[in-house]
């Protein structure tokens, strides 16, 4: 197969889409979307990192709040998820404007979004200037689920979840795509 | 909905596999397999970023060679990948014994894989241990495609890649996915 060099923006794909909740002083909720999280550390402790740029009314509102919440959209959400990409949080309520519902956290300030069937609520332990953007490392404090993701030994079932991929690169525009179908199991090597 | 506290480890999905090539100072090139690779940085420099944890023969490799190569497999190369993260190169030639062909880069020592359609060349620019992983900064220098990905423009048909998908949190015990399909374009809502 012939090799031909391209354009190294955004190479690795597809990732994960997500809305981060922040919250301001005054308690004001804003959501931003981002085109991919990060699970930096998985078990001790579960570390999951965004990458946001310091332009951001985000980045403002997570440096002085020190905490965000990572909820995961399904694919039935992607107009939303479009839409809190699209604008500004300083001049739009983004929950009152594409119709999401803030959820009080169980321990930190900014809120759950009810429409997203998994809530990630991270601490931030580190932050860090990598390139054009800034690394956020959120210790994982607390996560939830639909309880209808659940099967009956309170697990989450994959094939529920419908998440919203991203790709972006490679000379593509940035693109939604559904997740497709599952194909076998981790490490079938080792167990035979 | 209800929610219902679900255990916190890797939370966030789907994530996208990728075979990593490193090589020894003798000059002998090892795979490894991860579940994921983060687009840290995206243009000034794009960074592509990998966790690994210390106890890999993979990681010594990386430390003493400063650079890496990240492989994007398809769905039809899911059992190498997952012999490739089954095993470990201190013992096998993973080349060999996964029918995957080495071909030199063009800026760095790893080589790329051959039958990954898209080859990202990476030059570490900074570690740093977080959590049970270290998370590895490679500045990309390079990036290479199959020239069968590229239409008239010169441009990747995100709709030939066919990314091997990774999902495992919640519970799920570890899976492979294929990708759906292309549901719209990003910021559908700054251009109305």
């Amino acid at each position: 197969m012939a090799k031909v060099a391209i354009n190294p923006f955004r190479p690795v794909y597809p990732t994960p889409a997500a809305l981060i909740t922040s919250v301001a002083a005054d308690g004001k909720p804003n959501i931003v979307t981002l085109g991919e999280v990060f699970n930096l550390s998985l078990r001790t402790p579960p570390v999951v990192g965004i990458a946001i740029r310091k332009a951001t009314y985000s980045h403002g509102l997570l440096m002085e709040c020190g905490e965000y919440v990572v909820n995961m959209p399904t694919v039935k959400l992607m107009t939303a998820v479009d839409g809190c990409g699209s604008v500004s949080g300083r001049e739009v309520d983004k929950f009152a404007r594409f119709g999401l519902t803030p959820v009080p956290a169980s321990r930190v300030k900014p809120p759950l979004i009810a429409e997203c069937p998994v809530n990630i609520e991270c601490r931030i332990i580190g932050t860090e200037e990598i390139g054009d953007h800034d690394l956020f490392k959120g210790e994982v404090v607390a996560a939830h689920a639909d309880a209808e993701l659940l099967d009956g030994g309170g697990r989450v079932c994959a094939d529920r979840l419908d998440p919203l991929c991203f790709l972006y690169n490679l000379g593509c525009k940035g693109e939604y795509w559904s997740l497709g179908r599952k194909l076998g199991s981790a490490w079938a090597a080792k167990k035979k």
